[in-house]
Order: structure tokens, then sequence, then C-alpha cells
């Protein structure tokens, strides 16, 4: 490894639809922490919410602040107190940084913890620079099968184990998913990881519903022509379908989700709709009892996700649609916000980018 | 015991809002079923549904038709395959007799059982009549410490319980409960059965809310006069409660019992509102990962329940505040649809009432 | 469907280690019962057993017995009350028939039916026969991709599913599995269906062991030569696997078997050891918090099971290593019980053996 | 406050069988971590076998060594990071402390943790001093009316509430619980604050039995004039209990707790006895589908605990029989140590003991 020098380049958010590149300090990590070199860096679309209206619901962008959390690197430098890595891992970085002391935390479940210090969410700072500083418990070592990019990949693929597991897919279950933004196609990836035997995505989009089958939905239903409900009903004799997931956070999406259970069935509500209430069937949630599971973040994901990814379970390259690098930070983030019809995934690279980076 | 009559008097249903008496034939147990004396018979809100609109939701009488299914009484004559019960003991009726054989019977959810015959839900006779015939496994020795009117009263109780169960209400668990109708009220016993050790209640009536204290909740909220979510939020120390069971079918009840629920709590959805659609707040679902369950009757809590209503856990008697003969049937079914802030649980005595009956 | 025959060849155990052809009357199904032409039937080591030494604990053999209880079929005739099924269908036969009204039926472990009506477990006659009355609610239709000696399978195979679900296997799990008779071959088949990504399986047998790789484990570790628990120490990198499986009825592979737990991990006790007690490390139980799951059959498996083997997870054929006329259905329990080592699973065709069986 | 004192006194162990008092620095609480003047200290079972053979296991005495884990005091100072403690307050001590960021921590399991730091497990010191050093989170506020030798108790309380937590005990529950040293008679207050309707204790000794009794023990069997097992099944209708715990670390009793389970029981492994290995019936385990737990400590469980104490559940006061100051610490050990048949609880007080303590 080269010295390390004192000074990076970082995209920060001045303002609403302003990114500037500036020059900071290389911080130094400290006890248990570790310095990471930033080699991918997703864009998310909280980043993009935030890059546009500077706020989500009760996060507000109050001062200057960098974005980014889907993020993996190279470790650069450790903290004294650092004991199962060594500079050169390659690790994919769990954003969130839980107090591991409160009931939550304790009881497993830390991704509610209300002290959770997450990068890119007011008032903490983000991924797009060139060193991340992060405590060593939430860095995960990647095999060298995966690339930087797939293993940034692994937080919104979090998102979908998490669900999957709440709502106890398993080998054999029927699976309907609702939106094919990143969060919805990875959410296919992970129901296919836990072998989900038929998976039924929906969209309005062409291009999002042949990405889904390409990474292992069996069906796709464009809701501009179909009605997603009937065309379930079919798929499953009439029966319904074992889980729904939501992750487009439109409201309709939401009702055929739900009305696309069977008896018994599970519906987990991932998508954040802009106007927070959505009416839901109150009858149909009680007579065949139903189970509704809000999901938020993760939570004791990345070792499982790290392997699923490793084991080669899809071909995500072709969720990465548009590449840029730390300069043009807020190039991606235009990228991103405008053409979300065409582009899946907009990735930065910190550090530049290195074609063959395994 | 006596020889049995051929003939018996039954409260008939002739259209909605006409109940008339008549003679039909004592049924004969065939195979595996027993014939019971009915004793008690409490009236439901669907019983009252039934008798005023002709039809829940897809449910529709369209013959003439016995309503009643909280019921209890003797075993008067038992089929030549029974083989645990002999004439002369006394049971509660569970008034669902299911196939056994579907696949949400073989999985231990026979509630969700799609051929299920339910007593007083179209197109199945209920107990409003002096002998029922009724498969064995669905019937349940009483000691005798337990009335027939205190047995009838397992069947809204076994709401709460299998509610209780699926939300895993334990030792020290802060539940809220919305609606202080009979099923609301049971579920204060449940509740407190379970050991719930802060029990907070609302409803717009204080006499309920009196019941309810009576019963074993710890705190009564009049929502004509009380913002139930602050309060609750009070009793909580800001922290919201493990777990809420709405009952009345109230929208706001169903929304302010969303809002009561703490990071991870769990919410019961039992009430069936009018209008079907009911809006909940979804970043509030997502953002404390609340899980919602529907409830629909209720499985395997017959058993529970009678030991918990004969080890005296609370006094039922101030529930029942009317009672009535079998003749006298409409009568209890307009007093009941009539009377709903004074009245709690109305119940019929097909075979006379018996001061000391146990 | 050709006319039915009246009568039918069947092979009864007359006395241990004597089987003769009889013919006898093909029975009639009544209401919800079906006639099944039984097309394959598996000998397990249960079968070996009651026909070497007339009993299993306390499963004595009192009179003349049919054995075979792994098997499929082709529906004959159905009884009046058939409601899913009809002639000519394709069935895996499900050979337990429950009650489906006990404690245990109820709550969906009908596993532990204590009334259970099982294929050759005295007094109930097995599957050695031309033609077979079994209740239509343990009858699962196959897909023509399923040979009826696959579907035979799914019996053996429901073991292993049933074991993996409740020691929750799920994708990522590392999973030993000891003992590579057929239910140690399909329990390794059933890691593999729930995700297993190591599977690492002992045996006394080499050939047994490479059926076991072709099958889907990933590590075979002879114990003759080999220190299982050291090596699968290695394999773990120190931490111990996730779940074992003891499937040989060894006391000293049980004792490996929780040894190769990590903390927290999960054992099934499956294999019956011949002398009932087997000496087990408790500190270990305790310090490391195993949970330790009895596995007796299996409950709601059928269905799951033949979705596994239509997708052709593994190629089951190697498994079927004799194959048999019902005429010679002594030499089949003959070549079972003296060839262990050699032998796989022997197949009796009580129709004739049909090469493209489909 | 008072002022603190610079030096403390502390009963270190010398050597087994040696226990001195000795003048030691007051520990200054740093970061979030909490000084806690220690009002109440239990001896326990471990300590004694520590005091008696220098070893537990692989933990070994290797220095002079201060024990006692069962203990609870008031806040004295606190470091610069604590929030939710002040000086003043009465609070129960959490003995492990753990580290919060490894897989079992942070899956909830936090009594996995491989680097927990337990009081008085080599080579950590305990809780025979006057002044104790903690980490905030493991300090848990107390009511009251709760006395210090109360929370003190809360300890051993909480392996049988984390074991009734594992076997899942319900109201209405059906008990069996082996040995009624102090662990046995806290897992008795445990069954009984889960609901547990009946609850069979067995011991050697009459006055455990009675002991266990008073605390709310429904049956007790004296195992040296009757056959527990035999008792048991008279007492559940020859069906067997829902759940067995074993607390005396007595193989006999071990078999007896597993034979006293009903189909589909639970077993919680506490007691850990002194030859490692116990017999245990392998196809009663299988046929009956017997789960077995490991219990290791305890995780999440104080909170419950102090609320059940505080509730007054049971009269502790009799489990007390033997009070101490702590220049006897070398005596309370004795008298623990010798007087297995006649005490119940030795307790030491470091600052003196105060009748009125609450």
């Amino acid at each position: 490894m080269s010295m390390l020098p004192e000074k990076m380049k970082a995209a920060i958010m001045k303002e609403p639809l302003r990114i500037e590149i500036e020059e900071v300090d290389v911080p130094e990590p400290r006890g248990n922490e570790v310095l990471v070199k930033v080699m991918a860096v997703g864009v998310c679309g909280s980043d993009i919410h935030y890059y546009e209206h500077g706020r989500i619901g009760n996060y507000i962008v109050e001062k200057p602040m960098i974005l980014g959390h889907e993020c993996a690197g190279i470790v650069a430098q450790i903290g004294p107190d650092v004991r199962n890595l060594q500079v050169g891992d390659r690790v994919a970085i769990e954003p969130g940084v839980t107090c591991g002391k409160c009931e939550n935390c304790k009881a497993g479940r830390y991704n509610l913890c209300p002290d959770v210090e997450f990068l890119a969410t007011p008032p903490y700072d983000g991924a797009f620079v060139q060193y991340l500083r992060h405590r060593e418990d939430f860095l995960f070592k990647i095999p060298h099968e995966l690339s930087f990019e797939e293993a940034a990949l692994n937080e919104p693929f979090s998102v979908g184990i998490h669900a999957a597991k709440r709502l106890q897919i398993e080998p054999g279950s029927t699976v309907a998913i609702m939106g094919m933004g990143p969060v919805g196609l990875m959410a296919v990836v992970a129901a296919k990881a836990f072998g989900a035997s038929k998976i039924i995505v929906t969209d309005l989009e062409d291009n999002r519903l042949e990405a889904a089958k390409a990474l292992g939905a069996h069906h796709a239903i464009n809701v501009r022509t179909q009605d997603a409900n009937q065309v379930i009903k079919e798929l499953t004799d009439g029966k319904g379908a074992d889980a729904a997931l939501e992750t487009a956070g439109n409201p309709k999406a939401l009702q055929t989700a739900l009305g696309a259970l069977k008896r018994g069935g599970k519906l987990a509500v991932i998508g954040l709709p802009a106007q927070n209430e959505v009416g839901l069937h109150i009858p149909f949630i009680s007579e065949y009892e139903v189970e509704i599971y809000g999901i938020f973040r993760y939570a004791n994901t990345y070792p499982q996700g790290i392997q699923f990814l490793s084991s080669g379970i899809s071909d995500l390259s072709l969720l990465i649609t548009d590449r840029y690098e730390l300069d043009q930070t807020q190039e991606a983030m235009e990228r991103a916000r405008t053409n979300k019809a065409g582009s899946l995934k907009v990735v930065v690279y910190p550090n530049g980018f290195v074609e063959n980076e395994n």
C-alpha cells in the first residue's frame, strides 16, 4: 500500500441541485475504525430525493452534506483496536453504524436503533469521497470474484434479503414484487436466492421488466396494459401469492400487492408513497389473515448477501447502466434524477473507474 | 337423562328484522356427531348485522335461517363413533366445523379453511334452537365452576386469545385495545391472561370503559374528550405500545391503533369498518417496522379459553346485561340492535334460564 | 381406463423372513377414498426391520402383514365424495392417514397424531399390492416429468424436508449430515433445496459418499479414516456448522453431529440407534445453546417435495440400484437386507416395470 | 451523595478455599461506565465451584480473583458519556458485558458473545467489592418497592425467564422443573410469571420443595420416595408436560425431565452434570418430536425480570436464608458450600446490611 494522502476529494451538496467537488482532510481511523478507499458508490433513490428536495420526511439537510451510501472499497488504514481487517482487504460497507446498546440493538433488530449513524442521512455525511472512515464491524470482506460495484449493490440487495426473511420466503414460494426500480430488481434476486419458484413482477416500463426477467423473474406484468391482480390470480390457480413486496412507493401498487395475496399471505411494505396515507382493504386483511410487515433497511444481511452475489446467482452487470467519476457526481445525480425510465443503477467511482477491478 | 323429544323449538329469521319460533325435528347425531341441548347463546354483532341487513359482505342470507353461534350446552345424545364425550357432559361449542383435509387445516390454520361450516353463517344455521347437532371434535368439556353463559363467551374470548397469540403478547407487554364492545372487552381479558402489564383501552362510551377496567384494563381513554395517541404516548414514556388491537371497525380507531405502536410493534386488525378501505400511514409502517396481522376468528383456542375462564381470571357476569328465553329471540335481537350504548352482551337461553346453572 | 380386476396380487409377510404372493380382493373406495394402481414402492429400512425382526420398538407384527410405504401410482377408481382427483391422475402417496381431529392434527403437527394409520406399520397393511385404497387428501398429483419411482422417493425426501424446515436451514447455511443411507442421501437433496451452501456428509462407505456428492454434497468424510469433527471444524473456520442431521442411528455419529455445531446450532435426531440410549455432552449443549429437534416422519411436505423433484434439483436415478417385480418382493427384501453396503434404494414395481414410465 | 472514598474493601480469593479482605483503589468510570456502590451480592453455585475447585470446565482461576456476580447497588459516579443514569439511582447489575459487534450480539443472542466479560468468570473479577465499575447499558433502574437483595436475585431469575421464553411457556402450560436450588426456585417464579397453570417440581430435600410451593409450584415430588415420571404422568392425564427444565445438573433428573414431556414437548438443559455426558433416550426424542434447548445465561431479560419482581409475583424473602457482611465473605462461601441442604440463597452486603434497604 502506498502512502496515504493527507487530502482527498469530496462531492459536497451545497444546496439542493448543487454539488461541488472540494478538497478535504483524509480522516484518521481511531479505535476500531477503518479507513476505506472508496471504489464504487451506487446512487440510491434517497440520494436523489435529498439532492432534489433537501429532505425526506423528518430528515432535513441543514448544512452542506455528502451523499452516497451504497458503497464498497479497499481497506487503506486501520485503527489501533481493529482485529479482523487489514490494509488491502476488499470490503463491502454496511452504511448504518448502530449503538449496540439500546433495546433494539440488543434484541437483534439494530435497524431500529434510534441512534444509528447512517451514511448520507442528515446529519451524517456519505460516501461520495475518496476515503471513508467506518467502524470495523460494519465492513465485510468480499471475495475476488465480486467486483466493487457488485459489492455496492449489496446494500439495496440487503433490503430484499431482509424482506424475504421477514416474509419467510422459502423454496417453492410464489412471490409478487411491485416496482422494478433497483430495490425491486434486487428483491427479485433475493426472492430467487430464497428459492421462490414463481416470481411475478410489475412495473410501468418494459426495460425494467426485461431486466427483472434477466435477473430471475418468471412472469412480468406491465400494469399499463394488464390488470396485475387478474394475471396473478390466473398464475396462481386462483389462489393468490404466498408473499408480495411493494417497492415502488405507489399507492395503487400497494393495493395490488395486498390483493395478490392468498389466505395467510404476507406483504412487505418497502416503498414510501409521496402522500403517506394509502387506503387498504381492511376486510380482506382480516378475512385472509394477511400479515403486513413494514421493512426499514435491514439487519444481519451483509454476509448472506455477499455469499449470494459471489455465487453468481444473477448477472448484475445489466443493472449498472451509467458510470461516473467522482468529479462528475453532479452529472451522475442528474442522470439518475432525469432518466428514471432509462437508467437502472448509476454508479460513481471515487478513485476512478478500473475496468477489471476485481 | 330423560327421553329426548322428537320436536323442538327453533328461532328462524324469515327475513331481516323478522324472527319466528317454529317447531322442527330434533336432529339425530350420526358418526362422530353429538346432539347438544343448548343452554346459552350470546348475541354477536354479526348476528345483529345479518338480522338487520340480511348479509355481511359476500355472505348473503338467501333463505330462512337460524342465527346464533356463541353457545354452550349439555350433551343429550351421541353418535355411534363418538369417543370422548358422553350424555350429560357440559360443553362449550366451537361453532366452525372445518374439513380437516385442506392445506390450511393441515397446516394448523383451520380458521382459514375454505370449506368451514360455521354456525349462523349462510348457508349454515346457528344455535337459536333447543338442540344442536355438532361434530364431537368441536365440543369441549367445561368444568362445573363455569356457567353455560360464561362458556358461551369463550367464543368472543377466542378472538382475543387468537389475536394475543399472533401478536405474541407476553408478560410485561403494553397493549392498547380500541373499542370496548364485547369483542374488545374479551380482548382485555385475553391480554390480561397473557400477562400484559399495561392495558390501555379506548371507546366512546363511559359504561364500556368502566366494564373494561372492571375486567382488567389499567387505563381507559374516552376518545370523545381525549387524544388517545397522546395519552398512550404519555403512558409509555413516549415509546409506544408493544401491541394494539382494533376491535371497533372504526377507521379512526384503526389509525389510532397503528399510531400507538412502538418500533417493531404489532397491530391486530379485528373490527371491520363499514366502508372497507381505511387510509394507513405507510412511512410509519415502514420506518417503525410495524407488523399488521389480520385476525379471522381463531384456531386452537377453546381449551386455553376454558382454562382461563375457569380460573376466574375476570368476573364476566358484568358483561351479561340482558337475558331472554328462546321465544323472545326477536326481542333479544332488537335489544342488542337498539341499545348498543347500554347493553354489553345479550344472552338467549333456549331451554330456559336456570338461575344456578352450574 | 380399462375395467378394474376383482382380484389382485399382494406380497404378504407371513412371518419374519417369509413373504408370499397371494390373490386378494381389490378394495373398493368409499366416501373420499381413492383406489390407486401402485406403480413403484421403495424398500425402506423400517420395512427391512419388520421383515427381519417382526417388530420395531413397541410396534409388533402380530398377524400376516403387507409391507411397503414409499409409493406412487395411478388413480384407478374414486369414491363418491372425491373432489380433486380423477381416474388416470398420476399421484404420490403420503402413507400416513391422520385423524384430522386431535390436538396435534388441529395444530398442524399431524405427524404426531396418535391415531394415524400409517402404511406398513402394524396393524396397518402397506403398499406391496397392485391396488391400494387411500384417502384423497393424502394423494398428491405429480407432473409428467416425474417418474413413479422418483415420486416414491418423495417419502424419504419428506423426512429431509421436514428436518430442514424445523432446523430453519436457509440459503448460505452450513449443514453436516451423518449417514448416507437413503434417508441421509435425500436429506442432502433437502439441504440443497433449502439453499445450504456447504453440505458436509459422513459415512463408512465410499460408494454412499460418492452418491452424496453426486446429489449435491460439497464435502464427504469417510469416518473410517478421518476425524469428522476435526474436518468439519476446518471446513467452517473453526466455527462449526449451522445445522447437523443424524440419519444413521449410530451413537458415535450422533455425538459427532452434536459436536459439529456452532454456537446456537441446531441438531436433527432422525436415525434410531439400536441401544436406545446415547450419551450426549450436556455442558456443550448448554454453553453453545444448541437446539436438538426430534424428527418423526413429516407433515405438510409432499407438495414442496414434488415441486423440488420435478424441478430436477438432483438426479435421483443413481439412488435406485435394484429393481424387482411384485412376485420378487422377498428377493427385493433380501437384497436390501443383505447388501447394505452396495445397494442404495431397492424398488418394487407391483404392476410391472415400465421403462419409460412417465 | 457524599464524597467517594479513594479506597475500598474487596474480598479476594487468593487460592481455593481462601478469601482475604484487602484495600484496593476505587475504580474510576470512563466513557459510558458507571461506578456502582454494591449493596447486595448473592452467592451462586458457580461462585462456590470456583471457590472450591478453582475452575469450571475450561474456565480456570489463574490468579487472585474476586467472586460474586448476582448483584445490585446504587449509582455512585458516572462516566462522561453516560446518558440514562444518574448518581443515586438504584440499579440491578446484569453481570455480562458483551461486545455488541460480533455475529451473535448483532443477532440478538448476546449471551453467546465469545468476547463477553462476565463478572467472576476468569479472568474477570466479580462483585464482592464495595464499588464496581460497569457499562451503563448493563445497569437497570429498579423501583423503590424492590430491595437490593431481590434485585440481585434478578440474575438467577433471568436464567428462568430466558428458559421460559425459549420453551415458549404460555398461559395454561404444564411445566416440570427438576432441582429446587436457587436456579430451580427462580425458574418456578419464571414459569408462574409466564402463566403456567401446572408447575410440578422435584428435589431430594423437603425444605426446598416447600420453598418451591411457597413460590408458586402446584405439585412437589420428593424423588427419594416417589417415581417422578409416574406422578407427572398421572398429573397430566397420561399425556406429559408441555415443558420441562432441568436445573440440578443431575443425570437422572435430566432423564426424568425428558421422559416427562408430551409429544412435541420442550426441554431446557440448564444444570451441568459433573460427568458431562448423560445418556438420553433417542427414540423417545424422535418419536415424540421433542425439542431440547441448551440454556446459557440469558439475554434481554433484565427489564422483564425487574417488572415481575416489582409486581410482587412471589415472596422472595423466604429464599434468602443467610446474610453476611463483606468482611465475612469467606464465611458466606463456607456456609453456602457446606449447608447445601439447609441454605437456599446466601447474600453478602458489601456496604453493610441495611434492614429496610428500599
